[in-house]
């Protein structure tokens, strides 16, 4: 596959062939404000697109640009009506799909050696990820938890992702200027 | 340097024990949601204590604990009058003093090895951190921007580096199970 040169600044315009191949698809979240921090997150790291599926709010809403702070008109995003139809598609062209959820079989996210392109899925911010949605995933992923509690806000766990694959990515295809 | 041993399960009982060596100094957080999602994401990552200057609000308070979600009743935290202190305080102790802060000095974030404990500086969300504490900090530390913004949401960022830092310790003295 080839893959996108990847350079840490970007001119503006060239930004559209520069992005991550990494796309989000987040199902069923519940905060507006998780939205647009997704988005704004999605923006640094040079995410190639979010898809938004379930009750997951669409822009334009004031509550996502409140924390996307208008991330959410640079990056690319869709609704998806029907994820497992969306989630196949993917995969048919190469995606690696892995589900952000603490599972039995679930890799801790640093020991994880994604295969790009990769979509990951993230899911309602108490029940997570739906069963049939995980058992469509070819990987679970856990962010590692130290503390008592067992979760992360899901816009915190979607930016130790986004930034880790990035770090993952530039390790394994960086292109310096 | 003693090092604490990591597992990345621990029992409640001993969590105390197992705390990631690093500091973070929050100066002048205006937004307590953003203190609260501090609080939870430094709670996952075994952070070893917060200490709150400037404006930062200090618990207990309902904002913070909208976030925090109890996270602030755990994770060990300390007001602190004069940051400047506190932070040659903390040298003197062996602290490496990292600011994130995009300077022109800044160390991408991926490229910086820390030197354990580290005690990391997070500022206002719209004017960083000021002049004098970035001129007492050993390393400036920038999370890379791929996109048209320049900047994380502040608690965003500060999953990025709590758990970045517990990669890079888990990497240099892990202990497994």
């Amino acid at each position: 596959m080839e893959r996108i040169p990847f350079r840490a600044t970007t001119a503006a315009s060239s930004y559209t062939e520069l992005r991550l191949p990494v796309a989000l698809l987040l199902d069923n979240i519940r905060s507006m404000y998780n939205v647009g921090a997704f988005f704004r997150t999605a923006d640094g790291a040079g995410i190639e697109r979010l898809l938004l599926s379930g009750i997951t709010a669409r822009p334009p809403k004031n509550a996502i640009t409140k924390t996307a702070l208008g991330a959410e008109n640079r990056v690319p995003w869709q609704p998806v009506s029907d994820p497992r139809s969306e989630i196949e598609a993917l995969r048919a062209t190469g995606y690696e799909i892995a589900a952000i959820e603490t599972s039995d079989r679930a890799l801790d996210i640093f020991e994880w050696q994604p295969r790009f392109p990769v979509c990951v899925l993230f899911g309602h911010e108490v029940d997570g990820l739906s069963r049939d949605l995980l058992e469509l995933c070819d990987t679970h992923v856990r962010i590692p938890m130290l503390g008592l509690k067992h979760s992360l806000n899901v816009a915190s766990a979607g930016a130790v992702v986004m930034y880790e694959l990035l770090r993952k990515y530039k390790t394994l295809y960086c292109v310096t200027d």
